[in-house]
């Protein structure tokens, strides 16, 4: 082969692609982003367009991208397979429209399962199919606080059993808030110049979402809320709402542990409609090409969470999950999950809302996960300042998230498709799945015994079941000695054949599991599930 | 004043309209109907379109006609103000067409309030203001059965405290109806030539439908349902299926006691989708120019009851209103009234749904009427033939209806917007007008005494109030002695200011009913409400 100039070049233009590609690889659902310098002259924040078209022949997203001050331009992408990517920006100015470049995607590495979705009409999973069993908190202000307090919210979380955060983009007042940084470049608290954005507060902002990701926990942010009467931020236009909406998707859709939560408390957002609601939520749809989970939190007035651009219901309902009879009603309106995200919290304030008990904040979770919905936490605990972690995150002192990682261990070996209510006009304290998997749980009542009995669904003669007493409080799972084989009861159950109940010790707060096992060839019987 | 020839016919025409007027009048929401004899060849029912625009200067509408068989074509029309009218018809038949009359109304006669609106977002009053308080009943197929049968069924209805029937229009399968006639032209069970309704079917309904209203029950008109396989009325074409839909709404809309209700168990009729359900429901707001109330009954699967045309939830679930923490919650879901029109029924038959004991019939009235909702009963008694009255009508055999009597004199002098839930997260049990009326109901509880408390919600510090004891069973009223003067407990409620309970006679079925005094100049004091 003779060495030709031409192949020279070719040679040295295939080498920079490799390098390029080594230096920029990302894994499955990271982020790939395209870093360009631009115009800085004029408002970039208003007057550039950015965005990027990637695929991989077969997948193909076009992107916004923002500002990111200083003259730097960026396209956040997550790719949802493995494998080679290009992309091709379009711009409205010269320098940076028109720019190609292409990066492998490798395999997602053990921890990393996408983004959740909704699976099976009432229940998440990951996008690998890995079951998300939501056991969330919130702490809404935990990203607007000192350094040294949000890195001792992480360490609270990486110790913690909660798999979702709901937070707050937009400072509150004080005290839950005690923001270092603001969305808009001007002078607290009131003078912004809402044409600026201060992508300072969006990187620090982007810092905390990625070590969530990082610890597993799902990032829900609260796009707007009615707490902030001191910054204004409440009162935008609607061209600066829509305009913040957008760069905030741009910034943070391409992680893969983001959901959105329009607002928190939507109703009390006085200075909107519904109409902006629903303007909000379709500008979320539209920027972000990964379709991550869209919700809206009630304050007294439901939203219409049967918009098709709501993938789950957020529920603030002080009373819903008292007892799972409760709890069940709502997932026949919308057919979609129910999170009850608020149900008054853990806490010793002198408000209704932040005094439960520990044993009630954990009845409340253990009422809704039979009913085939899930609930959240948090915290009105206060140490020796004021803060708590309702607002601005820091160290837990309650009883209940022992309990709640005790939950999150019974749901991690629970049926992928996750926990529905099995006959609930009758007996909507049990859930599972039909000739399966059951969980009862019989909350402040403190039964003697329970005698076996399960709803005909799914079940037929002769099927060999066992099960197990679960102290919810105590956290102890305690082994039923000896099976139970189905017998036709009536025209609704199947009971033991023998007739036998479960001794049962008399205390509040109580679960079974049921789970069938089956003979298998060798005569030894082994957990179906 | 010379008699002329002109002057004659100006005067034989002013008599001859006098004469009309008097022949033609009807009261305000009665039925006034023009007929006239037109074309009989061809098919009418396909051929034909009439309609007509009523005015009496300020009120104006255009009302659908319909052929009635033997070339007789009628135009109905349901006047909501008293005064002069007038019509004018169009059709596509010269013999039809521009056909024009005046009419008087009169003031409604007293037992006459109109057509029933919604009223205060969750509640219903009639046309004329005067609230409605729902207590409903089933009877599916009572318009299916002998005359004797029939006849049987109002006598019982006169003597029962039902203000609202559902009812199907279209026959069900043998043994529930017992079909003397039938919607279309053909013969049973299945040759129907549907281009040719039997006016007939339809003039025997409209009799029932008329004495239900001088009886003053609203006749909640069920279009479809899934219980006619042998008859073949679930399987009509989509065109056939609208052409009836137009039919019932241009015979019956006249009626001011009718409700459109789209279907029983709506997702149980396999044969139609959601689009379909959709579709009706538009047929009928623009078939009827009163705006009947209407709804759609489910099976397992809820109707979007936040779709604009329907006017309230009609709810089938057998656990929501075992206590009234559940029944209140799909309030908030859609904003409008929640009638459980199916909540289970008393009865002794196997089926779990028609096994209720009367105390747990009333018991569920009750839960439901303190968490402002509304409540409907029917039964499963069977007598000495397979006839019940949830199929059939005929007599009332159960426990409930006394009790459902009693609630509705409560009802009647409850406070005209309604009951409302007071304090829904941590008082579910009771309900009223804040400051006003309280209606507190114990279920199953058996309580010993109640503390006096009132959340803070309309009430501040010196109201007086006096309480009666309701035995929702026994069906007496016994006053507490004395009056409840309000000191503030706490940021949340008020309590006696000597601190006082009521003593209660620890049984079931109990409830409160609080209602405010008012010192009169006299010093007298009287009841506000």
């Amino acid at each position: 082969m003779k060495f030709t100039p031409a192949l020279y070049c070719a040679f040295t233009f295939l080498l920079a692609l490799a390098r390029a590609a080594l230096a920029e690889n990302t894994e499955q659902w990271g982020v790939y982003e395209v870093a360009l310098k631009g115009p800085g002259d004029g408002n970039p924040f208003l007057d550039v367009r950015l965005s990027a078209t990637f695929t991989d022949g077969t997948h193909s997203h076009e992107v916004e991208g923002f500002y990111d001050g200083d003259g730097m331009y960026r396209v956040r992408f997550m790719p949802e397979a493995a494998g080679e990517w290009r992309y091709e920006t379009t711009s409205n100015r010269w320098p940076l429209t028109g720019k190609t470049g292409t990066f492998s995607v490798t395999a997602a590495s053990p921890k990393n399962h996408g983004p959740v979705r909704v699976h099976n009409t009432y229940h998440f999973a990951y996008a690998d199919g890995t079951p998300f069993r939501q056991i969330g908190t919130t702490s809404y202000s935990w990203c607007h606080q000192s350094d040294a307090l949000e890195e001792q919210t992480l360490k609270t979380l990486a110790g913690a059993p909660f798999n979702k955060i709901r937070m707050c983009v937009l400072p509150r007042d004080p005290p839950m808030s005690n923001p270092q940084r603001f969305p808009f470049a001007g002078t607290p608290p009131k003078q912004w110049d809402f044409a600026h954005f201060d992508p300072l507060f969006f990187q620090h902002l982007e810092k905390r979402v990625g070590q969530l990701r990082d610890l597993g926990i799902e990032a829900d942010l609260i796009l707007f809320h009615p707490y902030g009467k001191q910054w204004g931020f409440d009162t935008m236009d609607a061209a600066t709402d829509d305009r913040y909406v957008r760069y905030v998707v741009a910034r943070f859709a391409a992680f893969r542990n983001v959901w959105w939560s329009l607002a928190n408390e939507y109703d009390f957002v006085r200075t909107k409609t519904e109409a902006d609601w629903d303007r909000f939520f379709q500008i979320v749809q539209a920027g972000d090409p990964y379709a991550h989970l869209r919700s809206i939190h009630n304050g007294a007035r439901f939203y219409n969470n049967a918009q098709p651009w709501v993938t789950h219901a957020s529920i603030q309902n002080g009373a819903a999950v008292e007892e799972p009879g409760r709890a069940e009603l709502y997932r026949d309106v919308w057919r979609k999950p129910v999170v009850y995200d608020e149900v008054k919290y853990e806490g010793n304030i002198e408000s209704r809302w932040g005094r439960l008990t520990g044993q009630e904040m954990v009845d409340r979770f253990w009422a809704g996960t039979v009913a085939g919905t899930y609930v959240g936490h948090s915290e009105c605990l206060k140490g020796e300042d004021v803060n708590m972690w309702l607002g601005g995150g820091g160290v837990l002192r309650g009883e209940s998230p022992t309990r709640l990682a005790f939950l999150r261990q019974v749901l991690d070996d629970a049926p992928a498709d996750g926990i529905e209510p099995i006959d609930k006009w009758q007996d909507s304290n049990m859930g599972g799945q039909p000739g399966v998997y059951y969980l009862l749980y019989f909350g402040q009542n403190a039964p003697k015994w329970w005698t076996f009995r399960l709803p005909k669904s799914g079940v037929t003669a002769g099927m060999k079941f066992k099960a197990e007493i679960l102290d919810t409080w105590a956290m102890t799972v305690t082994p039923v000695e000896g099976e139970f084989a189905t017998k036709k009861k009536d025209n609704y159950s199947f009971v033991d054949e023998k007739g036998r109940s479960i001794a049962l010790p008399a205390k509040p707060a109580l679960a079974l599991r049921i789970r069938r096992v089956e003979g298998k060839k060798t005569g030894e019987e082994v957990p179906v599930e």
